[in-house]
């Protein structure tokens, strides 16, 4: 950003550049309005390869349990890391708006699924059963400030939102 | 999987460890039950890294503009590539369960988001509000095979149940 004020940090997070684009979003409401994209090669068996913008490609497999080749983590564990990564976001953003230092913060993310579907043998949900998430926030905040924090952060999450909420889903198959 | 038959290849799947995974889960149904995990630390700003089982940290960051340091692909981001890794595994397995042969394939996602709500401007839905994917598969098989085979693949996905479901999510915070 083209400002000349002094950017003031906590967490290391530049509050300048947040504050800045909420501004924007609030002069120009469409500036909000975002999209994502990821593009998936298959690599042969059930490996594959994100690549996402100029980053390098990603490698997702299936372990050896499930018929992989075991050389990376597998789709629903990303979803999993998806999540903690961005609630760490989360609390990383709202932290510093509300003044509270972070010492330490760790995200354990887990997931139930039962596989019958997955394998074709019933039908029924393929996809998580529940989540449940651990949030270690080390700080010397007070006990409310941080109930305050974890409810803000709960509510805004994308991918918490993205889980918690059907999703319309197009699917397209072109030969 | 100590059985003693010959392992059948096509697309690279190993037909026999997925079969005897289904066989063992009809055998025994609690099998199928699992649980994946992740753990994530935050590292400063935006920025953290998602631990799975035993494989090299990934790195998480918002990009500049929404400001982070940019230092790899960000959690909504890494949510749309969790979806196409899993539509490929998908492909392929059930691909070459039905004989079907695969040369090429790449799955492309995006998705629209608003940020408004993770800004904390408005309240509302923080998550994807649509998600698209193009499927290009190459391959010999008549329209229809591949029709039957987009049809089983997009019923069974872990990652689109996930998605296309609302999934309870239980995010509890210990300092």
């Amino acid at each position: 950003m083209s400002t000349t004020e002094t950017t003031t940090q906590l967490n290391d997070v530049n509050i300048a550049a947040v504050a800045g684009l909420a501004g924007k979003i609030v002069e120009e409401p469409a500036v909000a309005a975002t999209t994502w994209q990821a593009t998936v090669d298959w690599k042969g068996a059930f490996r594959s390869e994100a690549s996402i913008r100029d980053f390098a490609p990603a490698v997702s497999d299936e372990p050896e349990s499930l018929g992989g080749g075991d050389a990376g983590p597998n789709p629903v564990e990303q979803l999993l890391g998806a999540l903690g990564n961005c609630l760490a976001v989360g609390y990383a953003a709202n932290a510093t708006m509300a003044g509270i230092d972070i010492k330490d913060l760790q995200v354990k993310v887990e997931g139930d699924l039962d596989l019958h579907t997955f394998l074709g043998l019933t039908d029924g949900n393929a996809g998580f059963e529940d989540i449940r998430v651990n949030v270690h926030l080390d700080s010397d905040a007070s006990p409310e400030q941080l109930q305050e924090l974890h409810a803000k952060v709960t509510s805004t999450s994308p991918v918490g939102h993205t889980l918690a909420r059907t999703v319309p889903l197009h699917i397209d198959l072109a030969q």
